[in-house]
């Protein structure tokens, strides 16, 4: 049974997130740039969306950690992310990949599983993403998960063993393990599923708690700590979708390192 | 003179969608990619931007709707459209066309001739769209329309019985025909024409309507009335396009039949 | 030291942007197309975004002002970029420079010491993109600044009489100047700096306003003012970078002419 991250543990990642600031090179999917950009901006990050492959070998290199999301993936954004790859592990920076819909479609699939074989520090997916990609049987349609984050534990802690990633399996509790330790968030709410991007821009604040992190492990359950408060207590005010967006990105950018602490009081 | 739609048909047509919640494959324009996605959230669609000719084949025939919107079209967005297309029509998947600016530049209007001999299920489009579709002598700038929606009412009327698909051409009042009957929506509201995408947006939810609907001119209509009951009530609430799109997407999220059937009475 | 912009202009320009309502050619980075379009669309301009080769070169020539942005350059809207500019040259179009993140990278330092050299009418940029365009050593990193917009006065000077084009760098306080006259517009907010787009969107407003402009300098000053004005308001209002956005879009939609006289008295 996972123990559930302590807030105590979320609120020294953020205060270290703050503190560095990192630049995050994101090469994500067509859909979701702008929600991504703004969510990194708000929880104190610096977004930059460099997707040429002229451009993309020397930016990775110097960014603070990487984001690779498949969800519009063609040819060219394809080989750009090669090279980003390629030069974040040359370069030290620690990369996470968003398997969006992965086992759908052959071609995603495909790539999935070469970046895979490319050492990810960490990977962020629904449990269908998860399931399909540790080789379990999948039954994703499109980006939605039809199967509960609890019924792909098992399946993320083998996937972290067998590829030395992070591995966050997110849902209404996300997991997140390193295949011996996992920790447990227990703030997913409904409405963000209704929201399109709150997967994707989490997985870039992933990638950003990632960036100069002593225990990935920690950082990685961090980021998925943050969107899942902030996500509830958004949930809380709103009236639908479009207002907990707003409040949403309000909540990343108002909590404090002291206002987790206090919270445990 | 065209009947106003009654909103008990709305409220099953909006019964219906929730209970099918169709996979809705959209080929659209880079702008509007975020908002299509989250008015189809909000409504009760999933949506998926599949975009590359790796993969729309396969997806298009697994999906319940598809969209084509030409607003930003290239050569590769081309391929990838005239194959989901061929794709869908095979599968018996019905798809949608939004003619973004035909008439005002010749690529896209080439294309948009191509995609109408094609078969499309339902076109959505503004005045001056709809009257280049059909062959009149447009006026269009960009996007804009310069003529209000019932001068082209007869154009629609033509150009669905010419192609056999649904014709919906929107302005302050929307009028919805399949070329020997014709709905009428009367709640377009000025301030939609200030916030970018509604009138794409609109054209995806017309394609999640016509997922497995038994009248193809009810279930468009439905889509018309519901953007235009939920616009005229955000338009009501907010203080400029800023708050209309958040209170636009929380009407539609929050918006159930049973709400519908109580305004008739 | 420069003087403040006054109000009064600022209401005189926007009565003239409003009356003429330009169409805006717009080709900017994937991430800010939907924030760019609703700042124009807000303040009382007509964006299209027309992005293929195939359409560019009558497109631009048929707009009243054209916007560069090179934040997510790659080869085919590097070529687009290049004939909408020639376009707009031979049709007499003003068109504007947004140089993101120039002098970090050289695929797109190369475009913009190319693009500086075919006559842009307005360039808007950052404390180190104006250094970096006028040669001056930039230290740059992504679309972030590092120094104050008043480190780059003088180069933003020298940058106008060099190229003839009227030049801003923004920041907590804006700069415009043509080399001889300079403006400043003291309205800046560091939460900008925390919602994606707002700088881009800026110089796309800066495109508008140079539509069928007597003054070049006082139709880009009185784009910056507006940014500056809506944005300092709507960051009295705001609780977070998610709910300034939509406050943003309302200010740059409610703000009048009179309104701007009546803060004068």
């Amino acid at each position: 049974m996972p123990t559930i991250l302590p807030l105590a543990l979320v609120a020294d990642e953020l205060a270290r997130l703050r503190s560095v600031n990192p630049l995050v090179h994101v090469l994500t999917n067509e859909v979701v740039q702008e929600i991504t950009a703004n969510v990194l901006l708000a929880a104190g990050a610096s977004p930059a969306m460099i997707v040429a492959e002229e451009e993309v070998t020397p930016f990775a290199a110097m960014s603070g950690a990487l984001l690779i999301n498949v969800g519009t993936l063609y040819p060219a954004r394809l080989a750009a992310m090669r090279q980003a790859i390629a030069s974040a592990n040359a370069a030290g920076v620690p990369w996470t990949l968003d398997p969006v819909a992965v086992g759908v479609l052959d071609y995603r699939s495909e790539a999935c599983r070469e970046f895979l074989a490319a050492g990810p520090a960490a990977i962020r997916g629904n449990a269908s993403e998860i399931l399909a990609l540790a080789g379990f049987a999948g039954s994703g349609r499109g980006v939605d998960t039809t199967a509960g984050s609890e019924s792909a534990v098992t399946a993320a802690e083998q996937l972290a063993r067998a590829t030395g990633a992070i591995v966050a399996v997110t849902g209404e509790t996300d997991y997140i393990t390193d295949g011996t330790d996992t920790w447990a968030t227990p703030w997913g709410n409904p409405i963000m599923t209704r929201v399109v991007g709150t997967g994707c821009a989490l997985s870039a604040l992933v990638a950003a708690f990632t960036a100069k992190a002593d225990s990935r492990l920690d950082a990685v359950a961090a980021a998925c700590a943050m969107a899942g408060l902030c996500g509830a207590r958004a949930a809380g005010e709103c009236h639908g979708p479009g207002s907990f967006k707003s409040a949403f990105l309000d909540g990343l950018y108002q909590v404090t390192p002291d206002l987790l602490r206090e919270l445990v009081k």
